[in-house]
């Protein structure tokens, strides 16, 4: 498999290991036979059944014509609606000189700033838009919207021909604008909330467009689907689950998602919200906190070292040993480095996760280590799936609702108020 | 003051504020005379008692030559060596289309695919690179540097000319570097570590080059260093570290920076570093994290509502009510949002920190609000300033050394035994 668990520094071990498996297997089969809570939520998984997903040969071929035509993609959502996308686009296509469009976002935040900065630049480009809200009216993306729409209007004749909606499929504000423009449209399933649609045309037109292979993403989330399908207790998501609600249940406040390259970093912020919006209510969940090692061993380091102990922590890395620049000898030594000459970088990344991963178990932080064998369409695919799959096993260990997020209301209703809406 | 402190939803009320007050101000007077522990350690303060620093004149001086011959200046260096400079670059210049030369990163993580593609994008520029370093030998920048000399001196017949090394004024394996090639050389003062460096050579030169208001950056900070040095509790600095520490007795284990506008985010992992090294250790400390809002109101604003009450929270935001694009109405208010015609985004963004901080200490997280009430180096100059004095006297209070990080050695000492070293 291409994502594999090593649980070897997962200290104190968990006692009590037949037990906590025997919930783990319960609230497996809860999620798999649809006993969870809002069992009408469980489409993420229900969608990959047939080994592919719905749409996927349409949101091809539109991302076909946007290759073909825009130097630039602009997609207008936040939260799930964009998370998802960002975390493949930053693991699989080039940090540095993308080929094809370039994919960039707006309506994820109310910085008075950055939308009129980002309109600029985009002047004179062949701009695409795909706005992606279940319902139309969430603030952000609605405001940016209505932006948006106007300047590209004012640039393009066929202005109408360069939306593209991802939508729900039968009603909402959006879904009606659409359908009156005569713009094409996606649909977001009802089944799958947004922090889990990734696999959707929510996430899977942007990374289409930017090159990324969907079909391998789709058909490799389905194998893990289909894998999860028939695993006993040993499958590594199903223990990650379990040791997770063991070291809560234990007084653990913190996971930390240390991830050991930058292109792994839109990953980290995608479980963030996956497992801080699934398990973080009715006062429980571990807090989900993304660090990049090892730039952030030179920040809070320090902190999860010798601060206080309230963290376990989980290191997601490649296993790209031999990958990157070798070091190079220098006749002289003059910077005392030829004792590493030979060495690639990734050979050094790699002592890096061991060691801090050791000096972190010592400072009392149990950790796990995720490693994808590579980084590919097929690895994340995987990953998304497990990851997905773990947090609903653990949100139904904890009781909670893994598929609901009452909280993200308070700070709407307050502001709406404000607004005098 | 261009730096203003809300802490009117710090509840529950503090108790016994004036014993809190008098520890405060006992650790204000041992900062402002030198009786913390490391005194050897307050250059960041002594610094800028003559309204200036060392070398201002001659960093603008080379900023001057990069802005008018290079396209690229790229920052060799980790932790305290990039994470001011950034946090400046990403508050005072534009987000996209910036003018002037681009300031680029490396060095600042072990990721193996970076480097390569990060030359290959630089391929055909003209690159001036600064590499900062007190010692030369942090694994990081040394490997990255002793890479990019080498592609810089294959590439520039004055490629000597283009280096320019911010470290020890005296002694170690980069001044030794420099002085055998004549590379121009800025001092890391010996009493300002890396966290607080951003007012040296280290953060000045690489903002100076983007075209940031060193002088007046520095003014600020002097500025605002002078003001405490007269100042009573009731300054807001002081008021914050005492608060916080309060809140740290009481059982508080994470303090959440919540950045209001995309801009600041820079700023939060400046002050992430800052705080997580200067308090975290002997098992004491807020654990800091950032957010940046409402972007993350959206992925684990349902956590910091709702999950375990582990928190106090500080907003940062900008006095930006009038700023961005107001919403223009549209006939038939086809997506229900004429309601708020006229009213601009930056408005609109100020209901959201209002309803955010209303919502999170209803649901049990304390917090204040930092308003800038401008985005320039004069504003950003007094919070850099600001917090560098909150935590000295915020660490002196906890008991801890506020300028030290034994626990970096850890995961260090490890990795270096795994490479053989």
């Amino acid at each position: 498999m291409p994502v594999r668990l090593d649980r070897s520094r997962l200290l104190p071990a968990l006692t009590n290991r037949d037990a906590l498996d025997a919930r783990v297997l319960d609230a497996h089969r809860r999620v798999l036979v649809g006993e969870t809570r809002s069992p009408e939520m469980l489409g993420w998984r229900s969608m990959l059944a047939g080994g592919t997903v719905p749409e996927l040969d349409a949101v091809l071929d539109v991302a076909d014509e946007i290759r073909d035509r825009a130097d630039v993609l602009l997609c207008v959502g936040i939260g799930g609606s964009y998370l998802g996308a960002e975390a493949v686009l930053q693991a699989l296509t080039p940090t540095f000189a993308r080929s094809g469009p370039e994919v960039l976002f707006a309506g994820h935040h109310l910085g008075a700033a950055y939308l009129d900065e980002l309109l600029a630049y985009l002047d004179g480009k062949s701009v695409y838009v795909n706005v992606i809200s279940k319902s139309g009216t969430t603030l952000e993306p609605a405001l940016a919207f209505r932006h948006v729409r106007t300047w590209l209007a004012n640039r393009f004749s066929d202005a109408d021909r360069r939306i593209v909606a991802t939508t729900d499929g039968a009603r909402g504000t959006l879904h009606r604008l659409a359908a009156d423009a005569g713009w094409r449209t996606f649909t977001i399933p009802d089944s799958v909330g947004g922090r889990f649609s990734v696999l959707t045309p929510v996430g899977l037109l942007p990374v289409a467009v930017a090159g990324v292979d969907a079909r391998a993403l789709v058909a490799a989330a389905a194998a893990e689907a289909d894998a999860l399908t028939t695993a006993d207790a040993s499958h590594p998501a199903l223990l990650y689950a379990g040791d997770r609600f063991a070291l809560h249940e234990a007084g653990t406040s913190v996971e930390i998602l240390a991830v050991m390259d930058p292109r792994l970093r839109g990953l980290g912020a995608w479980w963030q919200q996956l497992f801080g919006e699934s398990e973080g209510k009715e006062g429980k969940g571990l807090f989900p906190v993304v660090l990049q090692y090892t730039t952030d061993l030179h920040s809070v380091g320090q902190y999860v070292q010798e601060g206080r102990r309230l963290f376990c922590e989980t290191f997601l890395r490649l296993a790209d040993d031999d990958a990157g620049p070798t070091v190079a000898p220098i006749a002289g030594d003059p910077d005392d480095l030829n004792d590493l000459a030979g060495v690639p970088l990734g050979t050094v990344n790699a002592r890096a996760w061991q060691g801090t991963a050791d000096a972190h178990a010592e400072g009392g932080v149990p950790n796990w280590t995720i490693t994808l064998q590579r980084l590919d369409a097929d690895a994340v695919g995987h990953l998304l799936y497990w990851y997905e799959h773990a947090v609903a096993v653990g949100g139904t260990l904890l009781g909670v609702d893994p598929f609901n997020q009452p909280g993200v209301e308070a700070y709407k209703g307050k502001m709406y108020a404000l607004l005098g809406r």
